[in-house]
């Protein structure tokens, strides 16, 4: 009698695919609150078991799903400028945003933030982390140059702008982000960085 | 036989404050999906008839409370200079986003902007536009004497900013807006604003 090897190897990763997929479109359509394992399982054509055999909860299966949500693989830009980078960052930040997968949760997920010590974590680490540390290092190269004053609260500060500013845009005003917005964005913080 | 007079004159104003207060903490605990008008009459010790007197529904009810969560009262700052103005500006959000009532709420209610139209409307109308005109004024000045271009979006772009990187750095982040945080970021907007 064979029986089938026991851990990683037995978890296609076709289905943990399809089950992150189902997740991100629970939360879309319910928000965290009321999405559940049996709704995700449901959703995804399997059973709970196939869930608990990869996540011990809803929390760590949610933070999986959004860690999926787009880590920027690309190098941090290099415009030739501190203005044109900064616009290619907003640029990122507008393309990501609206992506179909993003924009229906970003605000259900910044909700819970709140709530689940555990998923703002994840939200930290593994989504806004790489952003920010993207947006960092662009800053970082400009303080090198001597364009900009190395000041830790105020390279934060701008990069929570980069992120903060689109968002609040879209989601609370309900507004577009063209490009004469992120033309202004990218002027407004290269001219106030200026040393 | 003598009967109660109809329309306002019956609503007691102080049993409306109690109701307000009970959706305001109601809001905070379970969120405005599982806040119901029967949740909110016993938490404020009423009976339901007492609510559907002064609201058609949750919406509209809820709309009432946000509306009374601090629209700004004081006219705009007038520091002599426009990033003591900003300042100003800055500190007085920090306030309103840390008072007892707003702070457990803010990340729910602009989530529930998305799915809640008449919300949104609300919000925008009674709650945010109240601050953005505010805001806007002490930009406008600035435009009067000069210093700061006559660029709407470059304009309305401050107006979010100002709002929206206090938000972000306290709801997403977890971490505290302090003094120096807002010294950088009136700093930031008048030098970058600066014709």
């Amino acid at each position: 009698m064979t029986r089938e090897p026991a851990g990683a190897a037995v978890l296609r990763p076709d289905l943990t695919d399809a089950v992150l997929d189902a997740v991100l479109q629970e939360f879309a359509e319910v928000g965290y609150g009321r999405l559940s394992m049996q709704r995700v399982a449901t959703r995804a054509g399997v059973g709970k078991s196939a869930l608990y055999r990869r996540w011990p909860g809803k929390e760590e299966m949610v933070a999986d799903a959004m860690a999926r949500l787009g880590v920027p693989e690309d190098p941090p830009p290099d415009t030739g400028s501190l203005r044109g980078d900064l616009r290619a960052l907003g640029e990122d930040m507008r393309a990501w945003l609206t992506t179909p997968a993003v924009r229906p949760v970003t605000s259900d997920l910044l909700a819970e933030l709140a709530r689940s010590p555990g998923l703002a974590e994840v939200f930290r680490s593994a989504l806004a982390g790489p952003r920010r540390r993207r947006a960092r290092a662009v800053l970082d190269a400009a303080v090198r140059r001597g364009e900009v004053p190395d000041d830790e609260i105020l390279l934060d500060l701008v990069v929570d702008v980069l992120g903060s500013a689109p968002y609040w845009r879209m989601t609370v005003l309900g507004e577009e982000v063209d490009d004469g917005y992120l033309d202004r964005l990218a002027g407004l913080l290269a001219q106030g960085l200026a040393v």
